[in-house]
């Protein structure tokens, strides 16, 4: 079923830019982004999602001009904190709070050693770790758009700098990690479409120490 | 559907040993981890699938002493190429080729363009890129094994150096980035369970530019 869906999917190189994805089920792969597991729980990322014509022909010259961002009728761009700070920890602590009817000492005492590990680091190295939190998401995105029959083209073709500058991201702590155009494959037009998918053989792909 | 099996899922802290997961379970989750898509399709990683009580006990060792690892049936190492290499990404030539009926100039023109942009990069950063790949099928293993009901524990917390040592990985070109035991949740003994899932409100994951 789940393999299904993943086998239906693929890069959608040409989108129909006269169908629109409901917004209902755009909201049902933000969920599932909501839903995807992070390291410690910290969610240490945004999804920016992109509608506006303006904002999305800017972001198609900051992507090497990939049209899917502009026939797409939705851009989701994922990006990453650019690094952890006590600030952001302690809103993850308080919000579990909220949500499980109280900061205990356990709570605290977890994300205290957090902040130990974490708050020497550099900046990058923490940008880092947080960019691959975004990718467990993103990889879960791809998932809930196929299972919504939505085309999606997985991207990371652009220059994270212009995209950061396009959407004022290094301002609120954000870096660009990826983007994900939302829409409808066009019947004309994909090299892609029809192709066959090549995947690695599990022999190669899987190894077994048993 | 996918979020109901997102919301059903949970990072399982105390795994029944007494319940091993059937092989085809295992076998449509590492399916799904085939079918992740990955930047121009390298899927620049392997997994490590370990069943062997004595590996694993040392996998536990080199991971806080996380029972998971050994009260549950199958652990799954994702374990990243350590570099991009002009024969890695010639055998993805040479794959495509065999599925798709035939090496073109397109599919060779393509991939040498990207051995420009990968080979000149250090060992680290082409590594970094092909750990946030593994992350995508890390991510989609986790969702997979929701899918079939099975229990898992996504992980980052051990020593990745330790890991590449048991397993013999860095002799193969391969760093361990992630781990991934699988069981059945236990009936008594896991704190996080029945613990509401705590995630960010989507007003503060998901901004619009509309």
């Amino acid at each position: 079923m789940l393999n299904e869906k993943l086998n239906w999917r693929y890069a959608t190189k040409k989108m129909d830019p006269s169908r629109a994805v409901p917004q209902a089920k755009v909201d049902r792969i933000l969920e599932a982004v909501q839903l995807a597991p992070t390291s410690s729980g910290l969610q240490p990322f945004e999804v920016i999602v992109v509608t506006n014509p303006e904002v999305k022909a800017k972001l198609r010259a900051a992507a090497w001009d990939q049209a899917q961002i502009t026939d797409g009728s939705h851009v989701l761009v994922f990006a990453a904190w650019d690094n952890y700070t006590a600030e952001r920890i302690d809103a993850v602590v308080a919000e579990t709070g909220r949500q499980r009817g109280g900061v205990t000492e356990a709570l605290t005492g977890y994300y205290d050693r957090l902040k130990g590990m974490y708050l020497p680091r550099s900046a990058e190295e923490n940008y880092q770790h947080a960019a691959r939190q975004a990718y467990i998401a993103f990889g879960i995105a791809v998932t809930a758009a196929a299972f919504e029959e939505v085309d999606a083209t997985p991207m990371e073709g652009f220059d994270p700098a212009q995209v950061d500058e396009i959407l004022g991201l290094r301002a609120r702590g954000l870096r660009s990690v990826t983007l994900l155009p939302l829409g409808y494959r066009a019947a004309e037009g994909d090299w892609l479409q029809g192709q066959k998918k090549v995947r690695k053989p599990l022999n190669e792909l899987v190894h077994n120490v048993a």
